[in-house]
């Protein structure tokens, strides 16, 4: 008798918090491609990059907010939300790690600034095949509707095949209607950045304090990078990798001798 | 006429905070090889990863705590200190940055939680050749004799080769006594993690909270890892690189087509 096939177990995260329209979007996508467990933060966390909780206790409370789904809120960042679910909640590791759909673009150098693509990598290194969902519009009232509908044929194609344990997909969608996307393009990351600005002020007492802001700027003239997909109406899909070492200045390094 | 040359601007900054002994040893390190301006976080932000401070206004005020050298803290993140500096202080690129020395190891997969490596590398992106250091003891007390001596050593190396304005350099020291450290040695990151262990305990009210605790485990057996380096008493100094796109995945994903 052959065996029932079980439901692939789908972890659910974002670095908005768990009360962030982009993460209902999200279970909306995957709900009917396995079961969803949602473990988010309870506060938005935005640009908290690769951070863990290190120097404070961490809570976590289930909480009723997703028919029918199982939800759990937690004080930590995107990336301690990865670790307790496995280790507390699951008690296993999900077959997939999905984090977003986070409002605002996660292209080109962001990935490093991320928290959405930092939960999502964090996953990778615990082998589990993960994905980060960005839309290229930080607005509350954002509409989701073309990022859910690609976000379901992304994770339904990423459970169909097996490709990688440590697969790690930062996936951008541009802030356009569903009829205007030509569809999907595998890209590598644009070469850009942001210049900064600082918005210089005064405090009530007379001392300066500074807002950070800054423009985006692409450098990047390539034809498959994600910033030039995203502005010719693709869905960018940017396979991502933990191991940092650059191998050419590695074997430069190495031939030049010159640390003794 | 020869032009004089100029001395080198050398930007100092860390995660550990502006009081914490290792930036101490570091600007002794440094500050015979150039004009050395500090610019470091007012309190410790270990963990921080990539972190930038978007929701939040910075402080920035001039310090007088190392004996002729120019410092600042500010109440931002090691990212924000490297963005702080040149736009605010410096009013140009410095020639180098540094960071650190870290109190405890940064090696392996540790270089992606880290504020030391993540300020480094902000300023690799900027174009700015960095370094960060860090030693393999924690401790207030840690001994930095020996990392300030190779710290000293690579910084000259490093000023002294124009190698690539990207050089971004993770460089780690055994904490041995200096005499039992065998050299540097070039290396890759290891693949190694944390088995993660959260420590569960109830507060007064007897509500759960957890600690975030890990074992580490090295899953790497090559002999050309940091982690290798380092238990075998060598300084280990990894070329990372910003560009985080998985080009073998890129390449699969390109020809199996899945997406569509």
């Amino acid at each position: 008798m052959a065996k029932k096939k079980e439901q692939p177990i789908i972890l659910i995260t974002n670095d908005d918090g768990i009360t962030a329209p982009g993460i209902k979007s999200l279970i909306e996508a995957a709900k009917t491609l396995g079961k969803v467990v949602v473990v988010a933060p309870d506060k938005a966390q935005s640009g908290m990059g690769h951070a863990i909780t290190i120097g404070n206790p961490l809570r976590l409370e289930k909480v009723d907010l997703f028919t029918d789904i199982e939800a759990w809120q937690t004080s930590g960042t995107p990336v301690d939300c990865v670790k307790l679910a496995v280790d507390k909640i699951l008690h296993r590791k999900p077959d997939l790690c999905i984090s977003g759909i986070n409002h605002g673009a996660n292209h080109s150098i962001n990935v490093i600034y991320s928290g959405t693509m930092s939960a999502a990598m964090e996953a990778s290194i615990e082998s589990i095949p993960s994905i980060g969902f960005s839309l290229l519009d930080y607005r509350f009232e954002a509409d989701f509707t073309a990022a859910a509908h690609y976000a379901h044929q992304i994770i339904k194609t990423v459970l169909a095949n097996k490709l990688d344990k440590h697969l790690l997909l930062n996936v951008n969608i541009p802030s356009v209607p569903k009829e205007k996307i030509k569809g999907i393009m595998v890209c590598k990351q644009a070469y850009a950045k942001y210049k900064e600005e600082f918005d210089e002020r005064k405090d009530p007492h007379g001392k300066k304090y500074y807002w950070l802001t800054g423009k985006f700027i692409n450098f990047d003239k390539a034809k498959d990078t994600d910033v030039w997909a995203l502005k010719n109406n693709y869905v960018s899909v940017v396979p991502v990798q933990f191991d940092l070492t650059n191998y050419t200045l590695k074997k430069l390094l190495e031939k030049k001798n010159i640390f003794k």
